[in-house]
């Protein structure tokens, strides 16, 4: 246990336990919903678990990894596109897709995803997607890559990767639903690369 | 009221009225979700709602008029997407891009265009998106368009416009949601043309 803990435990706030962890997470799901991903800082979500600020970040690192904690996915999407990324914006959305599809298709990951694209329904859902995963996870992204225009760009991307989620996982609309990965890239890579890097019409 | 009114009254049949039209119309959505489009018979219908199926003909025609009046939408989508039909396949991406968002850029039908897309998350609902809306509402126009293949074509144009549905009224992501409808067109249609009339893979 660091110092910084046991000043926090000296000043009556909970100190380090699986208990903590799970209540930092709880409050940060909460925040991040309520305040979205640029209104919520460690210092708010430590306060509302009653730890201490350093806690959290001892637990959680920064203010992203806390985001994708909290989020509670199967796989942490930034490490899983970091590979795709690398190569740069030349084929970068069949790299995407490849690995989407690979997280996706596995059906041990399905449940934790869908219940975040569930959320989309609801108000604090949809803060969670729109003003948090968003311009948290997949803004990054096009930076990384970068796009001309990504804020532009990635929603354009988010609206045909949504949609293709839409019909393969929760409706599982035939034939979509039952195509080989490949199949898949082969039929949406070129829009989701004209997305990234092809002409955007003037504002 | 009709002689073949009477005689289901004869047997005992609720006659004609506003509650025998919104009883066939709840019979007939409760059936429509539980087996689907194809496994949905008028007499079924009429069966359910206690009434004869000569008055569910009367009152709402052919079993596809019955589900679009059941899926209580605010426009008939069959009659809203006709003139955009007519053209034929070259350009019917951009004229049914407009068709769609002049009826969901209205206020006014929103709320109960976005009540059937919250349905694709209960399994009622999916039946009624998945073995309804798509087969008899949306391959039609394929078939209408005298497209190649338009069991595969036409929901890849689902996934596109469903992904724009949740991203443009849904999740009102920037910058899309406020985009004017001209730059929502000029981004969209090439993607749906290309589903429509583009190279696909060789399954």
């Amino acid at each position: 246990m660091t110092g910084r803990v046991s000043a926090a435990s000296r000043r009556g706030r909970r100190p380090g336990s699986p208990d903590t962890r799970a209540a930092i997470l709880r409050a940060a799901r909460a925040l991040f919903a309520a305040n979205g991903y640029a209104g919520t800082t460690i210092r708010a979500v430590a306060a509302a678990a009653g730890v201490d600020a350093a806690l959290v970040h001892h637990y959680f690192g920064a203010k992203d990894d806390l985001f994708v904690a909290a989020l509670e996915l199967p796989v942490d999407p930034r490490v899983a596109l970091a590979p795709a990324i690398e190569g740069g914006p030349d084929g970068a959305a069949e790299r995407m897709l490849g690995v989407f599809l690979s997280v996706w298709d596995n059906p041990e990951n399905r449940l934790p995803l869908l219940a975040l694209v569930r959320g989309m329904f609801d108000p604090d859902g949809q803060r969670l997607l729109r003003e948090g995963f968003l311009p948290a996870i997949l803004q990054p992204v096009g930076v990384a890559l970068g796009l001309e225009r990504p804020e532009v760009r990635m929603p354009l991307l988010a609206s045909q990767v949504l949609g293709l989620i839409v019909v393969r996982y929760v409706l599982e609309v035939e034939p979509v639903a039952s195509l080989p990965a490949d199949q898949v890239v082969a039929i949406y890579a070129p829009t989701l690369q004209h997305y990234l890097t092809g002409p955007l019409p003037t504002p």
